[in-house]
């Protein structure tokens, strides 16, 4: 077992989907990233959120072992708020208004106990600060980065600086391309691994996940949901159980990759289900145990 | 090792992809259906072309095995022709033109040897075709559908009647959530299994193929390409291997269905390297054995 970082956003988000609505729910990337992970490892969150907040959502994250001590509250500030809207096509969400509030002035201090965790999770924020919090750190085992189109497109050189110094980059497809411009996912994966990241995590939303580790590929079919009722969160929670995995298993080899993906998988899986935390918050541990079994049987080929 | 009968169209294909264009080339999804599953188990072709049919594409056939004793060959007409295009995103063709020509009017007449064949697949042709040749067949232990959203919108009660008598249908997910009206595919799945077929195997190109039987899921990921040139044929291609495989096992339970698919997709990762069968006429039976042997790497959990 071993130590847990995550640099991100802890926000209040405003959501839309086909099946119903949420306003000032508790969203951001820090924070499905530190629940989810919180079934496997220790995690603690570095992060700001504003004077708004409210301290109950600050509770259930320490209900859950979450270290939130580098998570600061500017009294003087609001917190990170966004809205956003999905059609029948869940896949793609449509940003209708991001306030960054206390993440525009946001500057991280780690203390000594987050400097030397070995596990760093750089959430999809700002690459400056995702930098800023990596030259923080003493000497990780492992790195993983997320990101998105806003800093690909708008910060790219500062992305680029940040992504030379990862192990894994968690992306989507759509992403992915964009990042290495190159329509075809497969050369676009070869293509990020000779910017630093030797292993690739593309997320597909309902169609898996695709890790391309070394030249190896391994694939994590999503779950067989009979309804996605909000994907706000999906992909950070990947992330959560893909690190904490990791952390729980102090191990970075190929196998424990191949194993991280399938709890990367099943914990998406579970927030898919519900607005905001609401399905992990009810999460029980032979739930994930349960979603894990289906897994390996969904691909065994003996029948 | 059993028989397996297909009925579908042998037909000349004129293609444009970002990649290039062919005219008239050799396609029909009986023509790859029966060349994919010739690499498994002798197939026989029941179906029409016209007089104008290049005599090398019947040779083409042979070679491989396959009996085209009831292709017939309509010297007034001429054979079926499809003009289709494909953008960047390769997923989906845009069909330019298609003339029947000899399928107009085609009257299937099977034979003896063809109403005791134990596997029938009935790719993508009008359903009154598809129920025709179902009705004078013996006793199948398996039939296999194939349709599009021509049929599903255009010729719906044909196409249930049929489907009430079929125990697989292979289809892409757009069309099963159009067959189901129904967004959701696993309760797509599921509802289509209410209309007949006990397995239900949806094609989703380069995102894989996802099998639902009898309440079971089994994935098999799209084999990982870094170039896709024309996926035209790639779901008879698919539907080939799956049905070849069955019949070379003359099995239909549910080990040698997970089997099926796995050789499903990897034929199907073939046709779409090339135009036409080009990559199909070079392929070696070890090549389809590496495949196999990436496809089983892909999901193996161990490392």
């Amino acid at each position: 077992m071993a130590d847990l970082v995550v640099v991100g956003s802890v926000a209040l988000d405003s959501v839309k989907t086909p099946f119903g609505k949420v306003a000032e729910a508790l969203g951001g990337s820090a924070t499905y990233f530190s629940y989810a992970a919180s079934f496997f490892a220790p995690v603690r969150v570095v992060g700001a959120v504003g004077g708004d907040f409210p301290r109950e959502h600050l509770e259930l994250l320490r209900k859950r072992g979450v270290d939130v001590s580098a998570l600061e509250v500017l009294p003087d500030e609001k917190t990170f708020r966004w809205t956003g809207e999905y059609g029948f096509d869940l896949n793609e969400a449509k940003t209708l208004d991001v306030q960054l509030n206390a993440f525009a002035t946001f500057k991280p201090k780690l203390g000594p106990v987050h400097r030397k965790a070995p596990f760093l999770f750089l959430a999809n924020i700002d690459p400056v600060l995702q930098l800023d919090v990596l030259s923080q750190m003493d000497e990780p085992a492992m790195v993983a980065l997320d990101t998105m189109n806003f800093w690909i497109e708008g910060k790219r050189e500062d992305l680029l600086k940040v992504l030379a110094r990862v192990d894994v980059l968690l992306i989507n497809d759509a992403e992915a391309r964009m990042l290495a411009r190159e329509p075809n996912l497969i050369k676009a994966a070869r293509a990020i691994a000779t910017m630093g990241p030797k292993t690739v995590v593309i997320k597909r939303g309902e169609y898996g996940a695709l890790l391309v580790s070394n030249g190896q590929f391994f694939f994590a079919p999503a779950y067989p949901l009979d309804s996605v009722f909000d994907p706000t969160g999906a992909g950070d929670t990947f992330a959560g159980g893909f690190m904490g995995y990791l952390a729980q298993q102090n191990a970075t080899d190929a196998a424990a990759l191949r194993r991280a993906m399938v709890r990367g998988a099943a914990m998406a899986s579970f927030t898919v289900e519900d607005f905001s935390l609401e399905r992990l918050k009810r999460l029980e541990p032979r739930e994930i145990d349960e979603r894990l079994r289906i897994f390996a049987d969904m691909v065994r080929l003996e029948g």
